[in-house]
């Protein structure tokens, strides 16, 4: 459990789930106060990513109530430590899924934080104090200044919030695997068409690849070629369809959290070729191993960034003027939002409003 | 269906099942005249697969019976084809898995026939003439000599016979994965140790490498070590054992085909390590994605090998006198040994003493 947190003294307005419910209601707590390292962010608005619904609900069994979710932060910095180089108070920043890491470890030390054993998030972590973390669902966060991004002038920040999460977690397995700024014109899948799928085609094309959607629901296939780019669309659920896009595929990018299984999907990769998964489904993924070991296939796990790929992320957005389609809501309809997000009612990502900025 | 064959005239004794009894018994056929191309095969040895068991009782639901099972097959060359190079009457050879491919992909342009979409296999495939390849559970083979290998003069024959198909099996995934003539010292566990992962061990410890055995069975732990060599021993079962092997593994083989879950495995690997499967269990793999994504982990998947592939494994177990642990049997008692494989009860492969040459 947390400790005792005496330097916890900042009273903050935000918003948390209490059960296993998920109902999300206004929260008054407390944060600590600006540490030497520490930069104050009065955060404008925060992203719903897919993890917020599994974590409200106790899905992993892991939830640490009360909670307060959010890991798509962006904002505006009002304070920042004697410590702290890179940022001035006024500074467009934004604060993902990272809130501390040992500092220390070969993945810290290479900037993949995100790997590092004692990696601790934004929201339902142990910060290095013992205090429980509380996420972006608020008024305001103290985050340590290494766990911080800018945000490009260009981008919008409301539209940017998601990057933060779903941004970087399609952004690395890309880059990982030579799709940015590598070799060009490569055949890569995106399967799901929701918050994390719809960056990916936005990146995909960017990056210059020949991109198929591959999706449940046929009446995304307008959107996505239309409005998304994407060069082809698969129905999955069409035989005839899969069979003719066998071996046709060099990379597919898995973004689907609900079950499925990875085998009709494997066939559509090359020999050789490569699918990175980065959902997070509560049970196991199927994975039939003739798919698997006929096409000498390769199924990787990817999770989210480290800090300074999510700093080079946020610099290519800017410079290719990327960011996510999304609908703004007001912090009160947080619940209603979670209900659409369970039906895949959102096109692509709910955004809220923390500040009120905007007119919704 | 297999179609007619009017060339196929020559008479052979050999063994095969009808039905999904899975029993075998004494069967008489025909093969094919040997062909500009071919090389007939007295048949000397051939070593019992765990995917003969899965073959004679329709496991995977594609069995055309009857059935002559046997992929690790060594013999002598009785007769050669005009066509023939690098082969001569009296040579000792192996024959695999494979039968045919195209001879025009890119993968069989590159040695890698294994992965041609119309690869045949040496038993239940069909073959360029139509009709159903049988394999090695019989006293004579007719090849086609871009299929068969040369078996070095110092190994065993019988010993030899497994490496046609279990040797070529695990040596592939070391040698993609740069264990084999590359850096050296690396931490390699081999999940099962049956008859691949035997096998597996002798190679890793050939190539230089830390070797781990993880294994349901403690009781196969001294042998592991006392006769195999292996450096270290987990018993999977034992959360303890595994919680403290978890990051430290390099590269796993996990050569077990019965049904089991992944996740426990991959938490053995470091960041970015590599597990490559080569099973090829009834039901998918369970896979928690978990130990994948956080710890970007990699499945891969890896079927048999190539020709290239397979005489460089050849010439390399004749160089470090790399053979198989073997049981020879007589052909009266392939259902016998049939029975104690599904019981694991065999250190570490049968071999069927085709000709009758041994003292069994």
């Amino acid at each position: 459990m947390a400790q005792t947190t005496p330097n916890h003294t900042q009273t903050v307005s935000g918003w948390a789930a209490h059960d296993t419910s998920g109902k999300i209601t206004p929260y008054i707590f407390k944060r600590r106060e600006n540490g030497v390292n520490d930069v104050t962010i009065e955060i404008l608005y925060c992203g719903i990513c897919h993890t917020d619904l599994h974590q409200v609900r106790n899905d992993w069994g892991i939830t640490m109530y009360p909670i307060v979710p959010g890991h798509e932060i962006t904002g505006l910095i009002t304070k920042v430590g004697s410590n702290v180089k890179g940022f001035k108070v006024g500074d467009k920043v934004g604060v993902g899924c990272l809130a501390a890491s040992c500092l220390d470890c070969e993945f810290c030390n290479s900037s993949q934080e995100n790997y590092c054993d004692q990696v601790q998030f934004t929201y339902n972590g142990i910060f290095w104090d013992g205090s429980i973390t509380y996420g972006g669902y608020s008024k305001m966060l103290v985050a340590d200044h290494r766990y911080v991004v800018h945000i490009p002038e260009n981008l919008a920040m409301d539209a940017a919030a998601p990057l933060l999460c779903a941004g970087i977690t399609v952004f690395c397995p890309m880059k990982d695997n030579n799709l940015v700024g590598g070799a060009m014109g490569k055949k890569v899948g995106i399967v799901g068409l929701g918050g994390l799928g719809h960056v990916a085609v936005k990146f995909a094309k960017a990056f210059g690849h020949h991109v198929t959607v591959i999706s449940t629901s046929p009446s995304k296939q307008n959107e996505a070629k239309a409005r998304l780019g994407a060069d082809d669309f698969i129905v999955s659920t069409d035989d005839q369809q899969m069979q003719q896009a066998r071996r046709s595929l060099d990379f597919i990018l898995d973004t689907v959290s609900a079950n499925h299984s990875l085998g009709p999907i494997l066939e559509l990769l090359k020999v050789n070729g490569t699918l990175v998964f980065v959902g997070a489904p509560e049970k196991p993924i199927e994975l039939p191993s003739f798919p698997l070991i006929f096409g000498k296939r390769v199924v990787k796990g990817s999770m989210i960034g480290g800090m300074r790929e999510t700093q080079e992320m946020m610099d290519i957005c800017g410079k290719h003027n990327i960011t996510c389609d999304i609908e703004v809501i007001r912090p009160d309809n947080i619940n209603e939002a979670m209900d659409r997000l369970v039906r895949n009612d959102v096109r692509y990502r709910f955004v809220i409003d923390i500040a009120g900025n905007s007119s919704n």
